[in-house]
């Protein structure tokens, strides 16, 4: 279990990030830039487990909003990433007393750490995922009745925006129409809750674990073990496919970076859909894993994690499906994140291959 | 001068207004009955003059904005009319105490008059613009310096956003793209003055000239007299062209009604190029008005001013050019809202047909 966060943690927990991010949440490599420059000028960051937060805190997500794609040309300075908290708290009238992760994902896990420095606020061990979807609205709060609004929401030029809406997807269609027009990149900030609520709502330990990822893959690579199989291990999950990609088709559209990877295994092809995040695998008909469950792509013999927008003919990798939160296997959690949901007309299917029970039932109806 | 605003007033105002909005700014009969509704339940809007406001109020701007084509189908309740100004109200910490007209034009005449009645807070006799303009930042008070944000914006649904901006136009980008995701047709509230402020920006008395002008066609057609020559003569403008409305193209495009109308008039035809509200007219090669003077298209005998939502294959009409606020003469006010701002490759013309003298020295340059 983590205490703080310093420069020298930065680099496996950008890469544990990665790997939980399912492909989504941008480059780590830039997020850790971000994370240990903020470090650097305002000192380690306080880390706190969900048991410890106080009933009556005041907990907020600080997260980017837009295409990972274009944060690679567009890294954001410190003042944009605290510009939303600072928006927010004004709003609210109330000083905030902690930061917390939207999601687990590279960029999306080091931007909360800058934050904290920044502000010299206490950054939670959770998330609200326990890994990255593409849409705000996709969190365990909005399981949970936490609204995303008051949600701020700021540029590079200073310009800010703060919405009050009637659901968590009017957050996200508003927001993210404003995000496409300021650039395609913004920073965030909602999703307002009390300690008593972020202890039911989020996802416990996530920073803990991605530094627990990260450093295993460091350590196999140093032993010469097998670093993929060390991450397997580590997340309970199953090596679904081995390959080279033969195929990218990306397109970034209406704020997202869409699209389909081909992945060669000599017997078999794998190809892979996603939107920021990889949402279905499937081999030569088959349904190999579905959102929510976790579909992650790392380099062949390194292990380290490849993002969406990282993905290049020829690579070889190695794709893992590991299990998601189980709240995520829910009616309600399934309708919000289940392949449907993302445009793909077939049942959600887990880590392991089986199709979802629910979905079974569903499909009777 | 008026000094209230009832009922009786409502038709006058909405009619004069409509022939100031230069086509633009909607229905008239439908801003009406919300006005009208409004008084009915609130009483009579207390109208004050710009010498008459205290240096320290606070005065806001309300109006609808987006496709006036939408909000045909689309009327606003009492309460999307006040929820931007309660929701800026909470964000300033400080009581409103002025309404104001951004524009003038048929609904967003008379939404302030909504908005005014319901709030109990008194109106002033100016707008922003002496005429309507097609975006948020085309008004007086943004060449004062007066910033256009905090901005708020709501829909029928209940959605609220505030803006707070680097400049006017970055307002208008992104409260137009929310603007268009929440139905193509919000309300909104902001360019927060003093009264000091007000007094050197808004143009003056301009509901007054609205009744007097609705009052005047009413009159000619009581008395079987020209109300187009009426109007004419109330406006300071001339007469540029009659006849038979041939050919209207219009789309809904980027929460605009952009479009072209051809008028036939025997010997010459006249085209007639709009945003909103009407740019541009042009007979056989011959500009015979542009933007930022006024262009007003009214029903041939009637005088009844004509939205360009309301241009018809058929209709009789009679086009009328006449002065805008000097104000827009300057550079930096051509600059916003000349003809090649909106596309239109050639320098400005004057109500009389005369190039602007400076567009002759920017041609030179």
């Amino acid at each position: 279990m983590i205490r703080t966060i310093g420069v020298a943690d930065i680099e496996d927990l950008a890469r544990g990030a990665a790997v939980l991010g399912t492909g989504g949440g941008g480059d780590p490599y830039i997020g850790g830039l971000l994370a240990a420059q903020a470090i650097r000028e305002h000192g380690d960051v306080t880390v706190v487990t969900l048991n410890e937060v106080p009933d009556d805190a005041l907990v907020l997500t600080v997260a980017m909003m837009g295409a990972p794609t274009v944060m690679v040309e567009k890294l954001p300075s410190l003042d944009e990433v605290t510009a939303p908290v600072h928006g927010l708290a004004t709003y609210l009238g109330r000083p905030v007393t902690h930061i917390a992760c939207a999601e687990v994902g590279g960029v999306n896990s080091t931007i909360p750490i800058a934050a904290a420095a920044a502000l010299g606020l206490p950054l939670l061990d959770a998330d609200g995922m326990g890994r990255a979807f593409p849409e705000l609205q996709m969190v365990l709060p909005t399981l949970y009745g936490i609204t995303a609004s008051p949600l701020a929401f700021s540029d590079e030029k200073g310009n800010i925006g703060v919405l009050q809406t009637v659901d968590n997807t009017w957050t996200e269609r508003i927001a993210r129409v404003a995000c496409v027009e300021m650039g395609c990149s913004v920073m965030i900030s909602g999703f307002r809750m009390s300690g008593s609520q972020s202890r039911e709502a989020l996802v416990p330990g996530s920073l803990t674990r991605c530094i627990e990822i990260g450093r295993g893959i460091a350590a196999a690579r140093r032993e010469k073990a097998d670093a993929v199989a060390r991450t397997v291990e580590l997340l309970g999950g199953r090596e679904i496919f081995a390959g080279k990609v033969v195929d990218v088709h990306r397109a970034t559209t209406t704020g997202f970076a869409r699209g389909r990877a081909r992945i060669d295994g000599g017997e078999a092809q794998l190809t892979l859909s996603f939107q920021n995040e990889h949402l279905i695998a499937e081999a030569d008909g088959t349904t190999l894993a579905t959102t929510p469950d976790l579909i992650i792509v790392l380099e062949h013999d390194s292990g380290e994690p490849i993002t969406t927008e990282g993905l290049r003919y020829g690579q070889r990798v190695r794709v893992l499906a590991a299990p998601s939160d189980e709240r995520w296997h829910t009616t309600a959690a399934l309708a919000m994140v289940g392949p449907r949901y993302f445009g793909y007309d077939f049942p959600p299917h887990r880590f392991d291959g089986t199709p979802e029970v629910i979905a079974a039932a569903e499909a009777v109806a």
